[in-house]
């Protein structure tokens, strides 16, 4: 049994985490923070606990979460995650976090999207990038994990067979992506309005998105040769799910001896609990996928281009669910447990 | 004052026909037909029309449509309306056709793609593709028009610029089109029932859509060499509006010298009542244009691609109001009377 | 043809009316001003207006509004236009008050359920409640309309035949109400917010909303006797339109002698434009009011109790396209025009 | 270990019962049917299934549901539960039906609401209204469930205190109840379209509900006198959740001495695992029961009338997760096993 804490446990993110710590018999919550006015039963702030949690979520409190915790869980804004990693790694504990701050190598890149400083190096060499289905041995030994991003997610799960295998025109990959409100956290600004969105639909932060350069990191750390996507972000009027369509070309060796891609696909990610490769036609929807830690995939061979279609709940394999999922290699549980 | 009737009357297109026409102080309507159990009052049907119209809505009735109509709009789903055009045309009429039974000059491809025989080869050499943006000069003689479908009035107007100045490779053109949920008519299956459609959103007819073959040969038409789209259309939880995302690369020419898009854009469409296009950075969204005839445009040029995002509202400038805008072309009514 | 301001130009109720003004023949816009950082035009603010408006949207500017405009509305937040009313007042300028300023005539009850002390008591009495439907024939002489609350009208329109007429038990009504998120104005709180509000439902204000006493007030004086509604507010997870269900019990000289409920609707509002009895069993629906200035009511003689059915758009009836309504009543333009 | 069977296994409720049972420790699921055009794997149907369960369903066979299990769900439409529990409850098998077949104890009065002969009226008597907070001893000894209603399963909680302890006028209970659209289960109907639903708001079968005789059969057994209530439900467009405003006058005996109604509703339902009554003023809303199988409750003393605010997910409480809460009771479960 150990014991958890999650930092920033009012967000979307937040939530979610302790929904599903609250089903997994091998852990115990043990500690909750946030940017609170005053300390508060974590059942009154979202009443669907009430019953099944007691603990009081307070201001953040570095020393608490040490003291009460094995691995803490950083639901936190990047930027905050940076300022109390580096504590609770010194002192031992291992700590997932579901913010950008751990995922770029190139602190040039993240400096440049994030606009801001970086303010631990230190640990950015040593944090895994938790994507088990790239990285399931390194997590195992990891102390701090980089939680994948929800729109790198899908990207990254959606491209990896068609990089890693060196079958298509790297120059040419195109991501059409369109996410659920959530997908931003609570942010209370105009835009997030529900009248603002409700019936609306738009393209925003075209091909400028903060997620370009992780989908390009691992993109690129895959094929071995530098990738740059094409990807535009869409905010669909819907609570939850990413659903991106993806667009490539393919490669001469493609071209010279034609694939089964779906097959190829099936094989690629034969072994992976939490990747569908859907049958032929039968295209993902976010409904399947939603409330699930799955992430669902077709692929179409179309005359000059490979188009394909993948699926998740962005809270849950974008976010949460995968950061569970993290845990469970890290501690050794089976990897579905409570997912 | 010209007389005109609406077969079809009771669909989303006729309804909203009916909304329109009445706001038109050049017409009167004279005649409403549908696929109906016994007559009725079209107000009855749509209580919106309450007080505001006191026309009967029978069954389809050539005989009286000829009596009573100078221009009759058929609003009716493909294979019926050429069933109906040939004895209106006859008889003196004028048509505009919402269907797409006269918008494919080759036989072949509407039978293939309609799965079915076209029953009226005569007059499909006469019909003029209704977008006035291309062909106003043709629609002011036409007798029969072949309204566009909904996709491509968004898709042809995104493009045309850059096809028409051969700016772009041509075979590199994907469109990852979004429409509401009235596109589709008032099917009355399982795939459109609420529960299946609110907080879902999928893609279907992956580059096998319907529409498809419209797209290309209005292209091929402009560009005079043969183009083939990648198209992918996408089911919004939502009423109205179509938001398509379109990516090109540049052509040889566009590569040599620079140029600015938007300015190109500008300047191509300068006299349109009906395109707007938006300025740096400022994506079109569903709301700006629902309810109205516009098509709203931005066009960004990135690294390797061309990236175009335009909208319209699906049952409007793709479909009704369009067809009210032809009808004033052909009527030398203001172009934007009523609209 | 006379000149119009608005103050508050950018919230729902004035976007609203730049719609409704634009459409009429009588009326010029001169005059544009709200709460916002720099002076910008307004088809900027609403791209829907482009083509259509050259006005710029400025700061608060009484001087100007009294220079250039004869009637002004004030689409402003309450407390705000008591603040402004009195110099247009001043000036000889006509005032149409979309705010709760002046609707009730009992300043502390005003005082009670806004919060705040009133100060314009001087121009409280000679306000007119802008319900054309009661009130036609002061607004016709009226300088200062109080135009009325949302909530309030549909209410209102519901029960007057009822309570003119003394058919019912006085201490038994219930008005159990149901909002689009709109009828809140654009308020930026975590309330609001599209995930607090999509896929939920919810009561709020029970019984202590601040339009109650403005219901009571004037069903009090249709009456002759003192009112207090049972009045219960929910926020439904859509963008525009007021449902109202109501339960009354009968008076004891309806028990005595049956009447049809339906009739006497009909009847009372016999000549009014904008309220539609609707026919037996065919209740209203916010679809069929949406977008009108129309209020829809129906009425069923249960055993114990009447259950009334009212519907209207927040925004059109139960706002700016009733203040343009008595703007047409007071300029002696025909009621519907423009709407 | 227990068997268990569903029939009606791919509409709303047979879905949730599937999602429940595979959660729930101590049984197993043997037998699925429904009536679809051929066998098909339930993973197939409802791919959020997959990997967790390898059953086809199949065409209805009661030889089969017999041969294979101990207990039955029934979540099929009314009138086709009463054709196969006969047979089921023959064999020795336990049954819980969730359609209105048996919930009715004058048949008179269900022929009437539900228009059509009742085939079954030997097991009537024997039947278990499956309400476990009213009838958990009778429960524990069914053989026969008739699982309640959703629109009942809210009313009757939120009425029962005050209702059994005699404190409100019987004659006064006006239930104002808004479901969500999968209410009606999958219908496939004009009405139930998207377009029909979204962004509208209605009444519907306006105090004609045939749920009425059915809550009216069971809070008259709880107060041993007649009870009529007025109760209109309306369709909410949204998914999931009934959230039911409920107005009632004080009986003489509760003016006379005021209580605490608050205290008189938490001492009520204390021991009550999933009946959760609200702190003053904060009422319930969807969000926080969508998802679980609580009932939540909040009332108001206003002055003349009670307010009570309850609401549900009506496909758990409402439906499938009530529906397991009695297996649980019958079965000796700890009754919140899986829920």
């Amino acid at each position: 049994m150990i014991n958890v804490g999650i930092m920033g446990a009012t967000g979307y993110a937040g939530e979610e985490l302790i929904d599903i710590l609250l089903r997994h018999p091998g852990v115990r919550i043990t500690h909750l923070s946030a940017k609170i006015d005053k300390p508060q039963a974590i059942a009154d702030i979202f009443p669907r606990f009430k019953g099944k949690i007691d603990l009081i979520c307070k201001e953040p409190n570095i020393e608490e979460a040490i003291a009460k915790c094995d691995l803490v869980f950083l639901a936190l804004p990047h930027t905050v995650s940076m300022e109390v990693a580096p504590s609770l790694l010194k002192a031992g504990k291992k700590v997932i976090d579901l913010s950008a701050d751990y995922r770029l190598k190139d602190i040039k890149i993240y400096e440049q999207f994030y606009k801001t400083k970086h303010k631990d190096k230190t640990h950015i060499a040593q944090a895994v990038y938790g994507l088990p289905e790239l990285y399931r041995v390194k997590i195992k030994e990891a102390r701090l994990i980089a939680n994948p991003g929800c729109y790198p997610t899908v990207s990254i799960l959606a491209l990896a067979p068609l990089v890693a295998l060196d079958l298509v025109d790297l120059g040419s990959i195109i991501i059409d992506a369109k996410s659920g409100v959530t997908g931003a956290g609570r942010k209370i600004t105009e835009d997030f309005l529900f009248s603002e969105i409700d019936e609306d639909f738009k393209a925003y932060k075209v091909n400028i998105h903060q997620h370009i350069p992780e989908i390009n990191q691992e993109l690129s750390k895959l094929s071995g040769k530098k990738i740059n996507v094409t990807f535009v972000p869409h905010l669909l009027p819907l609570n939850r799910g990413i659903l991106a369509t993806i667009y490539v070309k393919k490669a001469q060796n493609l071209k010279r001896k034609a694939q089964n891609l779906l097959s190829l696909y099936k094989k690629f990610y034969k072994k992976e609990p939490f990747v569908r490769i859907r049958e032929e036609g039968d295209f993902p929807r976010l409904k399947d996928v939603v409330g699930t830690n799955f992430c669902d995939i077709n692929i179409k061979d179309g005359q000059g281009n490979i188009i394909i279609v993948a699926a998740i709940d962005n809270l849950l394999k974008g976010a949460s669910a995968q950061a569970v999922q993290n845990m469970n290699i890290m501690y050794k549980f089976p990897e579905s447990t409570a997912l």
